[in-house]
């Protein structure tokens, strides 16, 4: 045991250290931009969506044991907190900590395996890899690694599945452990459609995850979520032992795949012929309610979104991976529906999505929500058939962010803790740097926060010709966003914040550390047969 | 006209400079990737078309004024050219200059507009910011910016639209003629459906491109395109315009936008009832033919796929920004059927595209490729319907990288010149370091170069573990490319040589240099009335 938490001492080395959280306050002063509502009912068009949003160009964030104390202008806040240690932040943005509400922690160094749809992808390529997870070793490496590259990619909070064995679940829970991270995580049961070599069984999957519950759940602000891989993988054994966990540990979250492919679902109502769709199988075993998810929900019927609604479960939206599988288009103005609004967080996904950064994932969600309104028939273009529902796959920045922060806390019922500045919220948060990124980004910034464009066809005022850097009003925020989203990606990313501490630092931390050769050859604790 | 130069030294001297090509010879030792054929016509699978590749270890490039004079492995040309300065490149692959097809040289400050399909965006965004570029200063510092942002991203071959004003075509050559290199540009005409102030007229169209082609075309490595926006925006009388211009200079290119959405095509066919589809209107000024190429090309059927065959023009393949348009998907797997297979170059289409780089435009060709395998019905998946062009579709490293380089130089008849390593071309190449870029992608490459996948469920060998950052055979090159396209993005562009000569060292010349502030206030050359 001691030669495993050497290990984890010295991995943790090149990061920024972490300082556990004391009961000293401490205060953040910038310009802070956050989500209060959500923007898809606030109706129509970019103006009326701003008032979910909140933008603070001199604000104080006051944090005491990494939970939000105070929030709101300096002018109004600081001089309740006279002996505030202040640390200030100039010309960057501050927004919630980014939520990943659904990855493969196993997955990251097989990103972008080539032209398969899932099935296949599965078998040939995914099930191998995880399998060396089973390895303490390997699978320590690998969290490190995925760890910090969501932390690189301002990911305070996300919810992953693991292997089948312990190992691989205990390797992650403790690297985020370090860092005070909020997640979900759990053992990912499948008994069947996968190799001997990979699969658990019924029993074997109920008892790793009760052993996981105990030493996980709700300790330091881990979560556990019972985790049938999917319906696909699961015998109605091994769903019944989920209905069992749930049974047992009602707090525990449930996590698990949904109607990602034509030939999946298809598969999956085979295998239940009793099931009215893929959402009634999950549903006969007690799965769906608050705290569920299901990643993917691409292939959805209006009763399985009504029925998601009404039961209050959650829909993981990962336009990468549906993009690069082909799996299809998630239907978001349909899922938005205010008739019956489906809860919805976004996911990269990896290793089929091929980013850890949430900003690449909403450049994604708006291809995918501009692509529904053109997509399914050649004939009629489908934003003309059903304006409003045209104007729901609009992925606007306020909508983008509102997914990636509230909206994502909310769907996965992680917003009494997350989302945004709230008082008594937890001190999650992401320092931006409008200016770092590709080439494309600085020069898009100058134009996109021009607030007066001008007359059309008139020469070009030095005003315009300059550009500002840097947005001042909420509209200009929401167009350096916009901007963000089009050419971004984890380059902007300055600082990571969790639990009041700094634990990323772009300019000081992001080396090309090789984690392939760093740590001694694997040891075999924790490495269990099926 | 000295103040226009001075500006243009002044603007130049942040890059590396460029020393004229002289009569001396150079050679370039290194690791070299091309491809010789097309991998489309080598059928089924990535081991099949790998014969379409070449992959040279030590490789020799010799170049003599610009041009490749002897290219083969380095034990065998070596001693061919015993006083040869040589270049060495350690640890990096050494592909063709990319060529990007489609691209908008005046939006490069509005990528990523919001929300809106493409008429709409046209008015809102477009034809405001294309107009700024009437101003002659304006349109300096964005040539400058442009250009830099295309050879940083490994593009060292563009068709590029420009304005309906010679001022901004005039920019654009001047800025390309510095690097020498071979570009294709033309005055972009539009006389309907666009506001007064950036309209031309059938004849100041002809005026002006008469002018720009005997002033640039076919001078140092410039080439001039004939540029009718699109029929929706060109009447027929400019379109007749087209026709005499094609006539009068039959070696002029032919470049323009067709069928990119459904609103849009059926507007042009409002406007040309006696055209059967939106190619027929482009066939009815005798433009269709080589040297015609027409951006987009979604919403094709099978007769016009077999007349833009038949006739030897060019769709250009744009997915980033049909993604981002929500345009449609263009019809990968039709367009390449054997029976009548179409040219197709790829293209960013700044700034509906929002990438400069091809290496993220590949991104998204390898996802519309996916996508068309199981979207266009959600009862039956496409792929299963017709699963040869459901094979067609997908986009391995072959093919993405065929598209960049030899595939886009034949579809835009510029393959005598350009598109790989063959002898008699000109030397116009990019230094890939595959170590640098996102987080996810040095980890990445250590897995994707794994040779040997070992036995799968069996414990991670030190190999595997360890992985190996450099490919070493075709295969593994093939990997490696695949997850440049999967992760990379320009950072992994380390060199840029254009005519033999290095125009970009991405360590020595990418700043964050502020294009908004560096140049004096416009003066009025050449800004010219409609």
């Amino acid at each position: 045991m001691s030669r495993f938490w050497t290990l984890f001492l010295l991995l943790m080395l090149p990061i920024a250290s972490v300082r556990p959280a004391d009961a000293e306050r401490s205060g953040i002063r910038g310009t802070f931009f956050d989500l209060i509502s959500n923007p898809w009912e606030e109706s129509a068009d970019l103006e009326d969506e701003a008032v979910a949003a909140r933008f603070i160009t001199d604000g104080l964030l006051v944090i005491e044991d990494g939970k939000i104390l105070a929030f709101g202008k300096f002018s109004q806040v600081a001089p309740q907190h006279p002996d505030l240690q202040i640390t200030e932040i100039k010309d960057r943005l501050i927004t919630p900590g980014f939520i990943d509400g659904h990855t493969h922690f196993p997955q990251t160094r097989v990103i972008g395996a080539y032209g398969k749809h899932l099935l296949e992808w599965l078998n040939d390529y995914i099930f191998p890899e995880e399998a060396r997870y089973f390895d303490p070793h390997y699978a320590r490496v690998g969290a490190t690694k995925f760890v910090r590259d969501c932390l690189a990619s301002g990911t305070t909070t996300f919810q992953a599945f693991t292997t089948t064995r312990e190992v691989t679940t205990i390797a992650l829970f403790e690297e985020s452990k370090k860092y005070n991270m909020r997640v979900i995580a759990g053992i990912t049961g499948i008994d069947r459609n996968a190799p001997d070599y990979y699969r658990d069984t019924p029993q074997s999957f109920y008892d790793r995850s009760k052993k996981m519950i105990d030493r996980y759940h709700g300790k330091d602000r881990l979560l556990y979520a019972i985790t049938p891989r999917f319906a696909f993988g699961s015998s109605g054994d091994q769903l019944a032992m989920c209905q069992r966990l749930k049974k047992e540990h009602p707090d525990c979250w449930v996590n698990t795949h949904m109607s990602e492919t034509i030939a999946e679902t298809e598969g999956v109502l085979r295998y239940f012929p009793d099931c009215l769709d893929y959402l009634a199988v999950y549903e006969k075993y007690d799965l769906v309610g608050p705290k569920f998810s299901a990643g993917h929900s691409i292939w959805m019927s209006e009763s399985a979104f009504q029925r998601l609604h009404d039961k209050g479960g959650c829909a993981v939206f990962c336009p990468c991976s549906n993009l690069w599988l082909g799996s299809g288009l998630f239907q978001l103005g349909n899922a938005t529906n205010p008739r019956r609004p489906v809860r919805i967080a976004i996911g990269t996904d990896i290793g089929a999505g091929n980013t850890c950064s949430l900003l690449r994932v909403m450049n994604d969600c708006y291809k995918v929500g501009m692509l529904n309104n053109s997509v399914y028939s050649g004939i009629h273009s489908p934003a003309d058939l059903d304006p409003k529902r045209a104007e729901r796959n609009k992925v606007s920045p306020y909508r983008a962010f509102y997914l990636a922060t509230l909206g994502g806390a909310r769907a996965l019922y992680l917003d009494e803790w997350l989302g945004n500045f709230e008082v008594g919220k937890e001190a999650d948060f992401v320092v931006i740097d409008f200016q770092s990124g590709p080439a494309e980004q600085p020069w898009l910034m100058s134009r996109s926060n021009m607030a007066s464009q001008g007359e059309p066809g008139a020469p070009p005022t030095a005003k315009q010709i300059q550009g500002r850097p840097f947005p001042t009003t909420k509209d200009e925020c929401a167009a350096a966003l916009l901007a963000l989203i089009a050419v971004g990606d984890s380059r902007s990313v300055e600082e990571t914040w969790v639990f009041g501490q700094k634990v990323y630092d772009r300019d000081a931390s992001l080396t090309t550390t090789d984690f392939t050769t760093k740590a001694a050859s694997g040891d075999e604790e924790n490495a269990s047969p099926q």
